[in-house]
């Protein structure tokens, strides 16, 4: 259990970093310590850079990573073994609202509250599922357009459904920050008007719709005056797994590292207050048009 | 089976009525009589007045009205009374693909081609099945969350998926159009950029998925060089079941009838020419943000 005056330490002694995104007047006076954060789809790729940065960054700050399958997640254990209690692991496929909601009970028996949560989990193809973004019209298969909705777009939006209540405790009260942020991974492809070639069909809707699940929900913290602050999030084209087969046509120098891209959108969520409230940034903080 | 002769006397008859969405240059040519129309979600609301207008406007049009349970639809039957051949009703529920590769094999055995598609079913609420817009975060339901992308973001690409082939043929000969048409029944709270108050997140995520799709879409007709052209529209709000338990906050003059609604839908339908590809209008032929 991670006490409370450790905790704001960690906030107070680390500067406050602002990026473009930054405003004056409402922002959340949010620093480089993570408080307490948790990071959903952290077994590989992004997440897991997610977790890494996070434990990096304070040396106090506590960090849950959910995956599907911890007993699986190498890359999670090794991280467990260096960090100790300051990470938890849990279990959480957004395909199941039930895991979800366990995954809440131990965070709130945990830590009862959260500072940030970063959602990551996403799919563009799923090999032995044969989900595979569409090339053209003929292509388009129910479950694979279910299933890249169920995960891209409802999976984000259940976890915040059950993690408002520690979000609301989290950023209201002694962190040294007066809001919890939620940052979402979106997609550039997701954007409507920003789409010039079409293709990727489930996986554009399916963003286009997680932005929409994401203003919305921002709107509600707004209303209910919570101190909880909603983004979205591209990160560039990033070399992970989910971008390995259509790494062929990336530009030299537009393929990130994860090292990279996390960095950058770090940078983005230090910097953001009330004011950025329900928007979409891309990784050098620039905002992208619906 | 209707004759090519008699179809293209009847786009040759009518005047061609344009309206504020109407370019000079790349545009349809399209005529107010129907061709060959296909109106998908007939059994009821605005799809229903579409079949009864687009009858209206000319003698010898050809519609096709689909629902899901044409024994069970009254209203279509005594249209079909009316009108005998000119309309064929043909069962079609979005949500099983087989029954809308039946409906496209019967279009194609009687008229092999379509001039016009108008996808107007949509949900917002179900009451047997527990389907409510949602008033807050807490009332997300992922059985409703994926019934409505199903239904309301999915079906209208299925059903242009397996018409394609039909609207190419359609838009392309002897007709005296040079596109056919694909319109979407979208809806204002599906827009990203207007979203002000929140609330209805299944109704208003799988809007914007509607859009994004249909956008891709337009983006694959384009590309094809096929003569189709896809554009999303929002009807205004409408007395019609779905907006039932909701017009108690309407202002007065701003609930619309489905005859007028249907009446500026169709102008701006006969109006629209190749540059407004992927747009989306509002019923007074304003386009809305994305
Ligand atoms: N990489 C890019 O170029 C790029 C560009 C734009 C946007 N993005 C977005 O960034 C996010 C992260 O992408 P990435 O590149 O890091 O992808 P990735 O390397 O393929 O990792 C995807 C992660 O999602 C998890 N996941 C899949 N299905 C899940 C489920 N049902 N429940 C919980 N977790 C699940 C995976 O867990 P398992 O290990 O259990 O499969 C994995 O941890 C995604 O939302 C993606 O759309 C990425
Ligand atoms: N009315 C408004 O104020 C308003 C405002 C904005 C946008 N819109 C949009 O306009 C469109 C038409 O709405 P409306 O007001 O006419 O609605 P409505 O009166 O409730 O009619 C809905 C229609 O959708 C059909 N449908 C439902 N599930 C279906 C499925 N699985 N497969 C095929 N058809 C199915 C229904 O058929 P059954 O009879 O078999 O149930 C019915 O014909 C919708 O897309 C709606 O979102 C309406």
């Amino acid at each position: 259990m991670v006490s409370l005056s450790s905790l704001c330490a960690s906030f107070f002694h680390t500067g406050v970093v602002r990026t473009a995104a930054s405003v004056e007047g409402g922002s959340a006076q949010r620093a480089t310590a993570p408080g307490v954060a948790l990071v959903q789809g952290a077994s590989r790729g992004l997440g897991l850079e997610f977790v890494k940065q996070l434990l990096e960054r304070s040396a106090d700050g506590r960090v849950i990573a959910t995956c599907r399958d911890p007993a699986g997640a190498n890359s999670l254990s090794l991280l467990k073994e260096q960090h100790g209690e300051r990470l938890t692991v849990l279990p959480l496929d957004v395909t199941k609202e039930s895991t979800i909601e366990a995954a809440a009970k131990a965070v709130s028996e945990q830590h009862a509250r959260l500072d940030m949560l970063i959602n990551t989990a996403g799919i563009l193809h799923v090999d032995h599922l044969n989900v595979q973004p569409e090339t053209s019209l003929g292509k388009l298969d129910p479950h694979a357009m279910i299933l890249t909705y169920q995960i891209n777009a409802m999976g984000p939006l259940l976890v915040i459904k059950h993690m408002a209540a520690l979000l609301k405790a989290g950023g209201g009260k002694g962190t040294g920050a007066s809001a919890a942020i939620v940052a979402n991974l979106s997609a550039r492809v997701g954007s409507i008007g920003d789409n010039q070639v079409g293709g990727w069909y489930s996986y554009r809707a399916s963003k286009s719709a997680l932005n929409q699940l994401t203003k919305t929900v921002s709107l509600e913290f707004a209303r209910r005056k919570d101190p909880v602050v909603c983004i979205l999030l591209h990160p560039g084209t990033v070399d992970t797994d989910l971008s390995k087969p259509f790494q062929r046509n990336v530009p030299k120098g537009k393929l990130f590292t994860s090292e990279y891209s996390v960095q950058k959108l770090l940078g983005i969520i230090d910097g953001v207050g009330f004011k950025e409230n329900g928007k979409f940034f891309a990784w050098d903080g620039q905002e992208i048009p619906w």
